[in-house]
């Protein structure tokens, strides 16, 4: 969408707070590890996407919502790669943080990124203070219990997995919340923009369930087959390859229908579009065509 | 020190809100685990003395950060406990949250306690929105990196540890935060308040060396020579225990001295002393003296 430059500046300047004198060296490398170099950024985009949508009459805060959304998704995977769940060793194509600094640290620097988050929309929310509980209200609802990333993950915990429940909270919850803390950052009514955010979320999560069961892992930069050999939910192995890819599409078309009035509303259409293209490989698609 | 009624209360409003609808089960069971029945509840009483000795011109303000600064020792102990870490089978007289629930729910839970500490902040922080940038600023340089808690805990994780930074980070950070955040709570400015959370931190921690080395498991609902076992810096291994009690106490009136002026300051002075009287079992006071 737009904004890459914007982002990896706001992340670089969270970053710079938390590794500021004092901190311990290894730490300090494993939360640069964790954030950069990114992946693509897709969340904080949205957020930004969304902002700019709403007008975005004070960008620092935009800027700062941005990257504590970044930040607590790159916590949510530092926690997510670690042995006792996913047993990832690779993660961007690099090493993961519990691989490169040991479990210890990659416990500890998926703490430190939740605190840098708040730490963060704090720093940015001075330029607009009066906006700055509705923008913690909607950080907190994305990640926390009981709806939030963190009980997205708690469902794989269950005996009895609420499938909607799930899907919803591991991955939708953080797209509906960038989508909403970007219209929050911007000054406009969240309330509208979650089922954008929720809809592309999901969109998010049937990609990557096709990546993971037909996609190259070179490709991807990470493993896969993963679902499979984890027992996890995944709609490529519910609706097959061509099912899940349709799928895909409707979630899409969803969430353009599902923008609230805002003037730049056809802007963020054809951006959402052109995201939506790069979401699948193409030889995926055409595999499924 | 007061206010132990309200704590609980606090508590219970705040994990009501992560255990709403939706939730899953056994994540709202590890995070009640996690803060019920509490310890001490040392430091979000000394949030709340602080507070009243400022004036306790918003008790819903001071609630919400006594609460929030609760919630973060909880999550700091539920991940300490961790088999990584200090794999801990039995904390305040029960089993951990990985023993109880498994380690992935340890790490959500301790994750989610996080993001409830905020989200309780926030909530409280409408009362005095003006407040909330100060409470977040306090509570984040408590906890994250570079010298929170959470740097404190990664200290343990380099070749080379410096001590000062190590201590003053493990213990001394979450009570300086509680004091500086029950002084914003109440409208004050944090910084004399610092000192005093620091000094009785270290009083704290002294204390805990001393249990460790020294102490009854039974009477401390918990298992002792770990400091010893895992090779960690200990007053009393240094200091013999005459020495940390002699230290111990002069950490204390150091604490005492360094109290700004406020309304409250002889009542908080004979609540210190009173709780300093506590931190030690009559018996081991006895074996020092």
């Amino acid at each position: 969408m737009v904004g890459t430059a914007r982002i990896e500046h706001a992340l670089a300047d969270a970053l710079a707070l938390g590794e500021a004198a004092g901190c311990p060296p290894r730490l300090a490398m494993a939360l640069r590890h964790a954030v950069f170099p990114g992946g693509a950024r897709v969340r904080p985009r949205l957020c930004l996407a969304v902002a700019h949508a709403c007008g975005d009459d004070r960008p620092a805060v935009s800027d700062a919502a941005a990257a504590s959304i970044e930040l607590l998704h790159c916590a949510s995977l530092v926690h997510d790669d670690l042995p006792c769940f996913d047993d990832a060793a690779v993660r961007r194509g690099r090493p993961s943080v519990h691989k490169a600094f040991g479990e210890r640290l990659a416990v500890l620097a998926g703490d430190a990124l939740i605190v840098l988050a708040f730490q963060t929309l704090a720093r940015g929310g001075v330029h607009a203070p009066e906006r700055l509980p509705g923008l913690l209200a909607q950080v907190c609802q994305a990640v926390g219990a009981p709806s939030g990333i963190v009980a997205g993950q708690a469902w794989e915990c269950e005996a009895l997995i609420r499938l909607d429940e799930y899907q919803r909270a591991k991955t939708g919850s953080l797209f509906a919340g960038a989508a909403a803390v970007g219209a929050v950052a911007a000054g406009a009514d969240p309330e509208g923009w979650r089922t954008v955010g929720e809809r592309l979320g999901e969109a998010y999560q049937v990609a990557d369930d096709i990546g993971d069961a037909a996609g190259d892992p070179q490709q991807l930069g990470k493993p896969v087959g993963r679902d499979a050999a984890l027992g996890r939910p995944s709609a490529a192995r519910e609706l097959g390859l061509a099912g899940a890819v349709s799928k895909l599409k409707q979630l899409v078309a969803d969430a353009i229908e599902s923008i609230p009035p805002c003037r730049g509303g056809p802007e963020l259409r054809a951006l959402i579009l052109q995201e939506a293209s790069r979401l699948l490989p193409e030889e995926l698609a055409r595999r499924a065509a």
